[in-house]
C-alpha cells in the first residue's frame, strides 16, 4: 500500500516535468525483481497514464486494489534538492485523490502473507491492516515526521499492530526523543514493532532486533543523481526479497537489507523510476556482489 | 609523531579540568595494544606529569624522541561539544612548546618500519619523513582543514611523500573540492597517497585503494561520552595492528580498520584517555567480535 503519484523533481543536475512517482510505485517496482505475485492498494485520478499501469501489470503487480477516480486528479508532489542532496524543499503538494483515500482490499488480496505499508496517514495504514481477514506473516511500515507532528496518537496505535518499522535516522530520533540510535531503537521497539530498520541514506542502514544489530552500508557512489524514491525502493526490495524466500528469520532480513540497498543504489542513478525500469537481474546480482566486496573482511590474524 | 598535550573538555555529560590528551598520546596508547615496540616523536613542557611518561614507557613506548622543554609549557587545548556530539567549539588553544617544534629523531629510531604522522603542520610532518634515513614500509598521516586553509601548498608537498592519508569526510571534501567521497578519493589519491581512509565518525570509515573500497561501520553506541581522541585512537590502533602483523596488504588493512574502530569505540566511553587505560586484550577481542556480528551476512539465498 502506498501512493501512486506524479512527481516533479529539481536537483543540481537538472529538472523534470511531471514524472511517475509515489511510494507505492517504487515499492512495487523494487519488489517485482524478487517477487512476481504482488498486489497494490492505492488510488490515482483519471489523469494517470494507462501505460504505467500496464508496466506494473507486466511485472506481476495486481491492480484490483488500485482505485481510478474519474473526474479527479492524481496526487502530485514537487520538490527541489539542495546541493548536498541530503535535504530538499517541498515546492508543491497536491493531495487530490489522496485527500479522502479509503483503501479497498479486494477478495483476491485476502491471505496476503507480506504487507508493506508505505508512508501515508497512520489511520489509513491501520485500516489496511484491519481489512485483511488473516494477519500477514510480516507487517512492515514506513512513516515520516509529518505524522509524528500531527497524528502521533494514531501513529502509536498503528505501531502496536506491526512487526517492522522502516524509518530514517531523523525520524527515529523524533519518534523516540533519543539522539543515540541504540536508545532510539529500544524506545521505538517498546511501542510495538519487534524489528526496526533505521535508514541513514548515504551512511547505510541498521537493523535492530532483540539484543542484536546489523549494519549494511550504502554503496559509495560517484554521483547521486536523484534520491527520490530510494527509501521506498529499499523497502520494496527488502520485502520482495523476504517474500520470495518466504523466510522472515533475522539472517534472511540481513540478506534482504543488502538486496534492498542494492536496488536503492540503482534508483538514485537517474530521475524517478527510470533506472529501476532499465536494470536486469544480472545487474542486481553484480551490485549485490559489490556490497559483499565492500563489507567483506576476516579477522584471521590473532592479536598479540 | 604527534602532540602530547593537556586538554580540557566540556560535553553535555560533564567537564574536565586539564587532563592528558594529544594525538601522539592517543596514537601511542592505542597502538600499544598490538605493538610493544614503538617510539614517539613529540615535545612537552616541564609541567607535563612524569607519571604519564612512565605509563607510556610501561606500555613499550620509547621516549628518546620526546623533548621536555624546561621553562616552557605543554600544548593546551580546550573545547566544548555541542549536544549532538558531532561538532565542537574550540575555547582555548595555547601552542606553547609546539610553536617552534623541531622534531628530533634519535639514532635509535632509525629503521622504523611504520610511521604515523599525527595532525601537525605539514612542514613538521615532512621534516620527520626527511630525517628518517631509510624510508619506512608505510607512512601514514592525518591532517585537518586548518592546514588546508593556511598551508595548502606545503600540505600537498608532504602528501607526495606518504602512502596513506587518514582524514574525515569533511576534510576529504575540502581537500578534493568534491562532495562525492568516491570522487574525492580519486582526487586525493592523485595527490600522492595510494591508500586513503575517510573517517565518518558515528557512520564508520571507508578505505580506498586502486579500484577497491572497503567500508567498516562504527559500533552503534548507547552513549558517546567524549569523542576527543577517537580519530587518533583509530589511527593508532590501525597502525599498531598493521605493524604487529608486519603485513601491509589490502586485506590486512581491512582487519586493521576493524581493530582501530574497536579501540575508538572504547575511547569515546569516558573522558580523555581514561577508558583506553582500563581496557584489556580480552575487552578488545570481544569488541572486535561485535564488529564481526554487526556486519556479518551471507547471501546464500539465490535470487528468483
Amino acid at each position: 500500500m502506498g501512493s501512486v503519484a506524479f512527481d516533479a523533481i529539481e536537483t543540481p543536475f537538472g529538472k523534470t516535468d511531471k514524472i511517475i512517482g509515489g511510494a507505492g510505485t517504487y515499492i512495487a517496482l523494487a519488489a517485482s525483481f524478487f517477487e512476481n505475485k504482488q498486489q497494490i492498494v492505492s488510488v490515482v485520478g483519471e489523469d494517470f497514464p494507462q501505460e504505467t499501469l500496464q508496466m506494473l501489470k507486466d511485472r506481476g503487480v495486481q491492480l484490483d486494489g488500485l482505485q481510478i477516480k474519474q473526474g479527479e486528479k492524481t496526487f502530485f508532489w514537487s520538490g527541489k534538492y539542495h546541493n548536498d542532496m541530503n535535504s530538499r524543499d517541498t515546492l508543491v503538494t497536491e493531495l487530490n485523490v489522496l485527500e479522502n483515500f479509503d483503501p479497498i482490499l479486494p477478495q483476491s488480496y485476502q491471505g496476503a502473507e507480506f504487507l508493506m505499508l508505505g508512508n501515508l496517514s497512520p489511520q489509513v495504514q491501520k485500516l489496511v491492516i484491519e481489512r485483511l481477514e488473516t494477519r500477514p506473516k510480516l507487517i512492515a511500515m514506513d512513516t515520516m515526521n509529518f505524522w509524528m507532528d500531527i497524528a502521533l496518537e494514531p501513529l502509536k496505535e498503528t505501531l502496536k499492530l506491526i512487526d517492522l518499522l522502516i524509518i530514517n535516522d531523523e525520524e527515529a530520533r523524533q519518534l523516540s526523543g533519543e539522539y543515540s540510535l541504540v536508545k532510539a531503537s529500544q524506545v521505538i521497539r517498546a511501542m510495538g514493532p519487534k524489528y526496526l530498520i533505521i535508514k541513514k541514506g548515504e551512511h547505510g542502514a541498521l537493523l535492530f532486533h532483540e539484543d542484536k544489530a546489523f549494519f549494511a552500508p550504502a554503496l559509495p557512489l560517484e554521483e547521486v543523481f536523484d534520491p527520490t524514491g530510494a527509501g521506498d525502493t529499499f523497502a520494496g526490495g527488502f520485502m520482495g526479497y523476504l517474500s520470495s524466500a518466504d523466510d522472515i528469520s533475522y539472517d534472511n532480513m540481513k540478506r534482504a537489507i543488502i538486496a534492498g540497498s542494492a536496488l536503492a543504489s540503482f534508483c538514485v542513478e537517474k530521475f524517478g523510476t527510470q533506472r529501476l525500469q532499465e536494470i536486469t537481474q544480472t545487474d542486481i546480482e553484480k551490485r549485490i556482489n559489490k556490497f559483499v566486496e565492500l563489507t567483506d573482511f576476516s579477522m584471521v590474524e590473532t592479536i598479540n
